[in-house]
């Protein structure tokens, strides 16, 4: 019997990918010698260094605020740190008041999009896209538009222009970009910024690999206008930076008074973030600047690693890499989801296919797969490409 | 300048009540023999027993898995204790494919209504009602249709029929109830629950507060039909009953087929609950039973306090008390804001009025307050009731 009453904008959404791609394990067997290689989410390994860890603890026995209820935008000397972090960072000026903490940065996306968009209404995303910003469009009733990109997974402010309807309320950058990898050139933000408020429209700068940039100083210049949050919109996660994926912590800077009206969604779905996780995350902020520097030379490495790995696999193309993710083409005839089941079967590895990225019958998820890289190790990266290697087109 | 662009239905719902009220407070002192009392959030101010704290503690520093990423629908222990523990409660069969966590129970009511309803669509809701539901469907563009409560503010069947359409979805109780203290009877539950299966809608019977019912044994009988769950749908909150207001847990019981629409939504809007908050749940549950009982029996203390006091305060008409609420008519001639904001002034008092419970323009809010009793021992209540006897109606 089909399930009643149901809401057609839901039923319309597809099932979580991760969750599905978990389900392809199911009855395969792993030997010793060649365990699963997991490489379909980007999720850190391994718990938080000691001293965060410890912070936690410490807190949860001995701060009774640790345990109750705080503000619904967030505890204030996080948003506090946040605003001077960033406006040393960024060269630009944020206050507190523009910076709210969420349950992780995928709610901060909700929010964000609950105050812009409705039913009806448009926002632009760039091709391949991420699954949950797709998936929160279609249950908003929100039409999501797809904004293909061209070489190095790169989005064009004039195909994004053409795209423009009367309906349109934002565009949703990614940069370092989830699923692509692709580092977004400083002008290219600039670009789409100036685009976007030309058109009267938000633009929504995701930034949660921000801290894994393979370049140095700010990745974009937006911060630096002193009306930034006219248009602008920041959205920051700290479930990479710290290895905190367990906490649900994320952040948005934005204007208050678009704060204002994401703390009614915000109350409405989340009361307050927890408040270990905000704990955590202020600990890390000012503690482990150090340890997360270690952290991206060690992604980077991987990155290179990665690269090369994917020069000298033949049939293979290689159109994204950076910070936790790479985009590749496979060499074999199936479509995407097909062959990313057989490498499960015949490689030992866990990847999502592109076709989780792409609207319905675009060619460019065919062949494309996404790979959370910076979940295993040069070692395991090097094994990674020596099994893919063995795979029959 | 207005904010733009911005979504119209997030412009039509209103600010959340609690920090509205909060902003009350600035600029008023409040002297060391008159500190404030706040009976506005439902919030307790104590942190959780020792022990589970240090359960939480151990995990933080012990538990890698504490820290990462885990199922979208919670913990599999977690699911399996609730499945077990309320079988036994309310003598049925729930298995733990019909349970899910979520990031608190206001997370576990937008969940489930988006699955239920969409622009358009309609759901009832008795008043007073909860702000945060009617938040929700402003912002979904779903219209909540006022049921209104009779004697001891229970709500009426035959009122809930004739104001069924084609549109309406579903039809939410929320008991021991929020904002109204009133504990449905059984038989209510169930004739509800008859209706809404007759006419194809969904019950969701919201029992935040069911650990604090003054009655013994289970609050419904729906659980003991075999198909309880192609109309009923259960929500549950961690916060009141362990003091986890802050962890932010809350759970849904329903049927898997509606927690495979949910767990779409949850992907999108959490990713997961974080799981200290959910290992803290797990260990209330399997250690803090006669802890609870005694938190039960200082409550309903409270709650006797409460009533006594009422009774023999002039002008004063107790509607509804029981779990964490009371709902009374003032004796001012003021509307109901007014009057609040004249108890913060004259009596150090922080309570919401009734209109925030209130459909616009609707009589019953008018001098209606809510006073969230739990938040303070029975000498704070003797107080309290000092205070409002000597504030000039």
């Amino acid at each position: 019997m089909p399930l009643s009453p149901l809401n057609p904008a839901l039923a319309a959404t597809f099932a979580p990918p991760v969750m599905e791609a978990r389900r392809w394990l199911v009855g395969v067997s792993f030997p010793p010698e060649r365990p699963l290689l997991n490489v379909s989410q980007a999720a850190p390994v391994d718990p938080p260094p000691e001293g965060l860890r410890r912070a936690i603890a410490e807190a949860a026995l001995d701060n009774p605020a640790a345990h109750l209820y705080g503000p619904v935008l967030g505890m204030a000397e996080l948003r506090a740190e946040i605003a001077a972090q960033w406006s040393t960072a960024y060269g630009g000026t944020i206050s507190e008041s523009q910076v709210a903490i969420t349950q992780g940065c995928n709610q901060a996306f909700c929010a964000v999009m609950a105050t812009l968009a409705g039913p009806g209404d448009e926002v632009l995303l760039p091709t391949p896209w991420y699954f949950n910003h797709k998936m929160w469009c279609d249950m908003a009733s929100v039409r999501a538009v797809p904004l293909p990109t061209g070489a190095g997974l790169l989005p064009d402010p004039e195909e994004a222009a053409a795209r423009i309807t009367p309906r349109t309320k934002a565009i949703v950058l990614i940069s370092p970009n989830n699923p692509g990898g692709a580092e977004y050139p400083a002008a290219l933000v600039r670009a789409f910024h100036d685009l976007a408020r030309s058109r009267g429209l938000a633009l929504i700068v995701d930034e949660t690999y921000r801290d894994f940039d393979s370049r140095t100083g700010a990745p974009h210049d937006l911060f630096t206008d002193p009306d930034w949050d006219e248009a602008f919109i920041h959205l920051y996660s700290f479930s990479k930076a710290y290895r905190l994926t367990g906490h649900r912590v994320g952040a948005i800077v934005a204007s208050p008074a678009r704060l204002a009206e994401v703390e009614k969604f915000l109350d409405t779905v989340a009361i307050c973030p927890n408040q270990l996780g905000q704990i955590g995350a202020l600990w890390g902020m000012r503690n482990l600047a150090q340890w997360v520097a270690g952290e991206r030379a060690e992604l980077l490495a991987r990155r290179a690693a990665l690269t090369e790995g994917f020069g000298a696999l033949e049939g293979w193309h290689l159109h994204g890499c950076g910070a936790y993710f790479a985009w590749v083409d496979h060499p074999g005839r199936d479509a995407s989801p097909d062959f990313a089941r057989r490498l499960v079967r015949e490689a030992g590895v866990l990847l999502l296919p592109g076709t989780m990225f792409m609207p319905e019958g675009t060619e460019q998820g065919d062949r494309g797969l996404r790979i959370a890289f910076a979940n295993v190790d040069t070692a395991g990266i090097a094994e990674l490409i020596r099994r893919l290697a063995t795979v029959t087109p």
